[in-house]
C-alpha cells in the first residue's frame, strides 16, 4: 500500500563543541513518521519521549498506558509487549479504562534484572466487531444467517491463523459448526460463537488484524535495592574514637572499632550502612571545629577535603587501617546482612596526589594558580573542584579507575556527593561504563537543587536521589510532593528521604522536640521505598550551630563519641534513645513488603489539615496482599483528634465494609471502616501504623 | 573524550500486518541518547516527541520554550536555532524567564512557507560567567587584578573565535586594553567590560563554549488562510432553485444561479465559499424530506449519497451544470475575492461506478452482497462506506487521481466529511502526497468524535479541524475549551468554530432568540481565527426537526429558496435578517489582525458567571499593536450589569492606566481602565467587541 517515506526525522547535529555548521539543504519533504494503520499515541512512562530507558526493580509493579484508537465502529484493541534481556516477548492484553479518551493499561512486572524494553501494539480486533454486531443484529433478528455464517468465518480464521493448542483448536471448531447448524435456533448458535470459553480462548490467543506497533521503548530492570533499603550513616572515624581526657587528645576510631557497631546496626534493621569519606584528608588550609579556620594538627579535618600525601580517592586514611582492615569491615558488615555505600566527593584537596601528577584536572588561572572553589566572594581554599573539561579523556578513565579499586573490594553502593556540580554527560558515561560490567551498583544522587538537574541526574541513570524531604514538614506539602515523587518521575528517579544528615538539620528538628524525631522518621520509612538516617538520629541530637541549620560540634570536622553503651539496657542514659522505635520501624518494613514500593500509594482524606494519612497496598505472591495505612500528625508540639475518611475502593473494600485495624506502633487493634477517629501526638504517638487485616 | 554510544534508540518493529516476529537479541547495552555537555531538556512545541511537526502559518508569532541548565555556578545560555526552508540558520538568544525551573524562551515567526526547523542549543557562556563573578569580586577587592585580566582574555577570546563587524572588534579590543590598564582604577576597568556597549555586542554575537543542541524539530509553514478565515456554507442547488407552485415542482439552482449570490457573500465579508457535494446523487434507497424513506424521483436525494450512472466524485450532477458553468462560478467567486472549499465525502452510493469499476473498494459481506453503512442495528441502505484494507494501493491512487481532478480546476480547499471513519494513515499520505505538488491545498476536517482522533488528524496533516463549539454554550466551558485549544495542541490542531451546521442546530440556538444568534456569531468569529456559518444564519433559521437537533425541512433532502431579495432594503422583510451584523463582525476582523491569531488569547474576570471577557493583542509590522477585548453575555435571555476586571498587563499597560475604548458593534467610546462596568444582552447588544486606542 502506499506510504509515507519511512521516518526521515530531520538528523541532530553532532553535539560538538562550538558552533554548529550552516546546513544548505532546502527541505520540501515532510518529515512524518508513518502514524500506523492503528494509531498508538503518548506510550507511558516515555522518559525525554523514549530517549532514555524507564526503570523498574525486579518484582515491581507498574502500568503502561497508551492512546489508541482508529476509525470508524469496527472493534479496536491493544496489547502490551515486554521483550525481556533475552529478546523473548512477552503479550498482555491491555485493558479500556476510558472509552472517551481511548486510554489503555496494562500492568507490567519484570521478573529480573537487565534492558527490557516495551511496546503497544493496536490492532484491529475481528472477533471483537463480530460479537459485539451479531449480539445485537440477531437479537433484532437483523441478518441472522449472514451474522452467524460470518461468526464461523472468523472463528475458523482465528483457530487458522494463530497458534494455539488442540484444545483451543477443538473449541474454535466446534463453535464454528454450530454456528452453522441450521436445525439449531438462531440463539444457541450464536451463543456457542459467544461463550465464555470462546471469549476466553480468544482472549489468550486473539486474532489480530492490521497489528500496528508503537516505538519501542527501554526498560532497565535494577535490583530491588535500588528501590528500597534503609540507610544508616556512620562517620567510621568516630566508631570507636577515644578521647584522652589527660592529654586532651583524641584517638581515631578505625574499621576494626567501627566495625563493632555494626551489630548494633544491623539489629536495628538497617540493610545499608554509609560511610562518609574514608580517604587521606589534606592539611592545606584544614578546618577546625565548627568550620574554622585555624585547625591545630590534632583536628582531623573534613573528610570531603580528600587527598593528603597519603593518597586520593583511592587510598585509605591511614587513621582508619589498612586494607586487610578495611575488607574484614566490609566482610563484617555483609556478615551482619548490610552493604556498605561509600561516599564519592569528586574534589581534592590542594595536597592531593592529581594536584602534582594530574594538573591538567583542574582549572589554572590566569595567573597560574589552580583556581579553589569559589561561591563569590567567598572563598573555600581547602577545595579544588575538579574540571571535565580540559582533558575529558584523562580525567573520565582516571575516575573510572578509582571507582574499580572500591567495586574490585566489593562497593557496589555510591553516595555521590554534589553531582550537580559536575558536568551531567559525565555522569551518564560513568555510570553507564560501570554498569557494563557491573550493572549490579547503585549510584544516590545528593544533588539538592534545582528539579531540572535533580530529574536528569535520575534519567541519565543515577537510581536514586535526596529530595527536598528535610524541608516538606507539613501535611500538604507532603502530599504533594510525594503525589509528585510517585508519579511519572518514578519511572526514572527513586526518591530517598532522610529526616537529618550531616549537613542538614532544620528548626523543626531543632526544635519539635520527641515528637518530631519520632514522626519524621515514620514519615520518611513509610512514604517512599528509600530512607535514611545519620548517626545519632537515635539520641535526638537537636542542637544546632548558631546560624546554621547543622548539628552543633559538627562530625565533618571532629570526632565524635556518642558512648553508645550508655543507652544499653543497665546503661545511665537506658530509656533515652529512639533506637527502639527505629527497630520497630524497620521490622514494620520488612514484614510489609507495600512499604517497600514507590507507585503504590493512595493519600486519604483527613480533616484535621496538621494531619496525615495514605496508605499502600501491593499483592502477594501467594494471593492477597499486603495494605498498610499510616496516619501521622505533623504538628510535633499539639495531640489532635480528628476524622480520617478512607478511599475504601483504594484499600481494596466496598464503602461500607469494616476490617480489623492493627496498630503496628501500639500493637492495638481497632474496629475500623470508611470513617475513623484517630488520636495523635506528643502525648501519646504522633503516627499510627496500621496492617489492614481482612475479617 | 570518552562517550556513550550514539543513539542507538531500539529499532522500531515493521508496522506490518499480522503478528510481529520475535526477536532474540540479548540486549545489555544501554539506550541512552547522550544528554549533552549543557543539557537541554523538553523543548517544546514537540508534537508526538518530535515525530511529526508543529506548525505555523506565514507571520505567525509563537514562543519556543526549553528547560536548558548546568552543573555548578557557571553562565549558562541558551540560543534558539531556526532553518529556514533553504537551510539558512537564524539564532535567536533565549531569555530565562523562570531561573528556578530553568526555563527558557524565544519568540519565533517565520516569513515564508515551507518545511522549516528548528533546535535549542544550551551553551556555555564564558562572558557571562565572568561579568557575574568579577562585578562581586571587583567590588570586594578579592583576587581583582586577576578578574580584570581574566575579563581581558574572555573579551579577546570573543573578538577573535566569532565572526563580527570591525566595530564590534574594535570595541572588544578596547575593552580589553582598559581591563588591563593598571594605570586605571579598578572600578573603571572593570566598567570597561561590562558596559552595555560590550553586553549588547556579545548579546549580538556571543562567545559561546560547549555548544549543545537539542534535537531537531520540524515546523511546517502553511499559509494565512489554514489558520485564519470566515466561511459561508452553501448548498449549490439550493441557490437560484425556483418552485414552480402550478406543477408542484422544483427546478434546481446551478452553478450559474449560485453564482449569483456570490457578491452577496463576498459583501459579508466572508474569505471562503463552502460548497456541500456536487456529484451526481445515487438513486437507489434515495432519501426524502426529512430523512425519509420512499422518495420520489421528483426529491433531489441527500448530496452526500454520492454517485450515479452520470460518475462519481470525479463528476459534476448534471442539474448543477456543466464543467464549463462550475469553472465560471469558481472565476466568480477568485473575482469576488473568495475561494470555493469543496466537500470531501468519500463514501458511495449504490449507484456509484466504483461498485462496478472497483468492487475491492468496497466491503464484500459472507453472502457476496456489498455492505452498507451499519450502526447496528440500524441500516443505511443508501451508503456504501469505502474499505480501504482490500486493495489500497489502488484505493489510495484513485482518491489521489479524484482529488487531482479538482485541484486542476483550482479547487485549493477541502472540508472533509467524517475523516474519522477512514484509517488515520491514510489521510496522512494523501495529505502528504498533494502537498508535495500543492502545499497550497487546505484540508479541514470534520470529525465530530473523540479527542484523540481530533488531534491526531491536525498532527498527520489536516490544517483545520472542527470543534465542539457548537455544544460548549457556557462562560466557564467556553473559557477552558478555547484555553486548551490555543494552548499546547494549537501547534498542530487549529480550530475552525460554527454556531449550526446543515447537521447540527443545538436548543441554546432553537430556544435563544436573536440574542443567540447574534453572541454565537460573535463569539465564534472572535474567540478563533476560523469559524464559518452555514446559509440562513443570517435569517436565524430555528425550527428544528422534531426530536432532532437539526433544522426542520432540511436542505439535504430538498430545495430550499430562502427568498434573499425580501430581505434587501425596500423588500417586504427589510430588517430581519442578521446580514448586516455579520458584515460588521467580518469588517472588524479584517480590519483588526489581533483576532487572525490563535495563541494570543487572554481571558479577564468578570463578576457575572454568564459573561466571558477576552482579548487578543498582535504586534503590528510598523510598530505599535492591535489590541481587541470582547466581552459577551452567553445568557441570551437576560440582559445583565457586571464588572469586568482587566488584566492590564496582558493589554500592554500599567495596572492603573487608562484608555479609550472603542466598541465597535455600537460605534461607541469609552473610557476604561483596569474595572469596568459592562451592561449586555437582549436590551441591547450582547457583546461589545472593544478596540483599545492608547491615549
Amino acid at each position: 500500500m502506499p506510504r509515507t517515506t519511512r521516518p526521515n526525522r530531520l538528523s541532530r547535529p553532532d553535539a560538538a563543541r562550538g558552533s554548529v555548521a550552516c546546513v544548505s539543504v532546502p527541505r520540501t519533504v515532510a518529515p512524518q513518521v508513518p502514524i500506523g494503520r492503528i494509531p498508538v499515541q503518548d506510550v507511558r512512562p516515555s522518559v525525554d519521549g523514549g530517549a532514555r530507558p524507564a526503570k523498574a526493580v525486579v518484582g515491581e509493579h507498574f502500568n503502561v498506558t497508551a492512546t489508541v484508537f482508529r476509525e470508524g465502529h469496527d472493534a479496536v484493541n491493544a496489547t502490551l509487549v515486554l521483550t525481556d534481556p533475552d529478546g523473548h516477548e512477552h503479550h498482555t492484553l491491555m485493558t479500556c479504562l476510558n472509552p472517551g479518551l481511548n486510554y489503555w493499561l496494562a500492568p507490567v512486572v519484570a521478573d529480573r534484572t537487565g534492558w527490557w524494553s516495551y511496546r503497544v501494539e493496536g490492532w484491529s480486533d475481528p472477533y471483537g466487531t463480530w460479537a459485539h454486531d451479531a449480539t445485537i443484529k440477531v437479537h433484532a433478528d437483523v441478518d441472522t444467517e449472514l451474522m452467524l455464517e460470518e461468526g464461523a468465518r472468523v472463528l475458523l480464521r482465528a483457530r487458522e491463523e494463530v497458534k494455539r493448542p488442540k484444545a483451543g483448536r477443538a473449541l474454535l471448531s466446534k463453535a464454528a459448526a454450530t454456528l452453522r447448524d441450521h436445525g439449531l435456533p438462531p440463539f444457541m448458535r450464536l451463543e456457542a460463537g459467544t461463550e465464555q470459553a470462546v471469549v476466553d480462548e480468544l482472549h489468550a490467543r486473539p486474532l489480530r488484524d492490521m497489528v500496528s506497533p508503537s516505538a519501542e521503548h527501554a526498560l532497565l530492570v535494577e535490583r530491588e535495592r535500588a528501590l528500597a533499603g534503609a540507610w544508616y550513616e556512620i562517620f567510621p572515624r568516630s566508631e570507636g574514637a577515644v578521647y584522652d581526657p589527660v592529654n586532651h587528645r583524641w584517638k581515631s576510631g578505625t574499621f576494626r572499632t567501627a566495625a563493632q557497631r555494626l551489630p548494633a546496626i544491623a539489629a536495628m534493621g538497617f540493610d545499608v550502612v554509609y560511610l562518609t569519606p574514608i580517604h587521606p584528608i589534606g592539611q592545606a588550609a584544614k578546618k577546625g571545629p565548627n568550620n574554622t579556620l585555624g585547625a591545630t594538627p590534632e583536628d582531623p579535618g573534613s573528610p570531603y577535603a580528600i587527598g593528603s600525601p597519603d593518597g586520593g580517592h583511592d587510598a585509605l586514611h591511614p587513621d582508619l587501617g589498612s586494607w586487610e582492615d578495611f575488607d574484614y569491615f566490609v566482610a563484617e558488615a555483609a556478615r551482619h546482612g548490610l552493604e556498605v555505600a561509600m561516599d564519592l566527593a569528586l574534589q581534592a584537596s590542594p595536597d592531593h596526589p592529581w594536584v602534582t601528577t594530574h594538573p591538567e584536572f583542574f582549572t589554572t588561572r590566569a595567573d597560574g594558580t589552580i583556581a579553589y572553589a569559589e561561591n563569590p566572594p567567598k572563598k573555600y581554599q581547602d577545595i579544588y573542584p575538579l574540571n571535565f573539561d580540559n582533558a575529558p579523556k584523562k580525567a573520565y578513565a582516571e575516575v573510572r579507575r578509582v571507582m574499580q579499586v572500591w567495586i574490585d573490594r566489593g562497593i557496589k553502593i555510591f553516595r555521590v556527593d554534589n553531582p550537580h556540580t559536575k558536568p551531567v554527560e559525565f555522569w551518564q558515561w560513568l555510570i553507564a561504563d560501570v554498569a557494563r560490567d557491573h550493572p549490579e551498583v547503585i549510584w544516590l544522587s545528593e544533588a539538592f537543587t534545582k528539579p531540572a538537574m535533580m530529574h536528569t541526574l535520575g534519567k541519565v541513570g543515577f537510581q536514586q536521589s535526596y529530595t527536598y524531604y528535610a524541608w516538606r514538614n507539613s501535611a500538604w506539602e507532603l502530599r504533594e510532593y510525594v503525589s509528585e515523587l510517585a508519579g511519572e518521575s518514578a519511572a526514572y528517579m527513586r526518591p530517598s528521604f532522610w529526616p537529618t544528615t550531616h549537613d542538614i538539620l532544620t528548626p523543626y528538628m531543632q526544635f519539635g522536640g520527641p515528637a518530631a524525631w519520632k514522626v519524621r522518621a515514620v514519615l520518611a520509612a513509610t512514604l517512599v521505598p528509600t530512607y535514611g538516617i545519620y548517626a545519632g538520629y537515635e539520641l535526638m541530637e537537636h542542637v544546632a550551630r548558631p546560624g546554621a541549620e547543622e548539628q552543633i560540634d559538627n562530625e565533618k570536622y571532629e570526632y565524635k563519641d556518642r558512648r553508645w553503651a550508655d543507652y544499653e539496657p543497665g546503661g545511665p542514659k537506658q530509656g533515652q534513645s529512639l533506637a527502639p522505635f527505629l527497630t520497630k520501624l524497620n521490622a514494620i518494613r520488612r514484614a510489609h513488603p507495600s512499604l517497600l514500593w514507590l507507585r503504590n500509594i493512595t493519600f486519604h482524606h483527613v480533616d484535621d489539615e496538621q494531619l496525615l494519612a495514605f496508605s499502600k497496598r501491593r499483592p502477594l505472591p501467594g494471593g492477597g496482599d499486603d495494605v498498610i495505612i499510616v496516619v501521622a500528625n505533623t504538628d510535633p508540639h499539639g495531640t489532635r483528634t480528628s476524622t480520617v475518611r478512607l478511599n475504601m475502593h483504594a484499600l481494596g473494600f466496598g464503602e461500607h465494609d469494616r476490617f480489623e485495624a492493627h496498630d503496628l506502633i501500639t500493637d492495638q487493634y481497632w474496629d475500623w471502616g470508611r470513617d475513623n477517629t484517630v488520636v495523635l501526638g506528643p502525648a501519646g504517638e504522633p503516627a499510627h501504623v496500621i496492617h489492614v487485616r481482612r475479617y
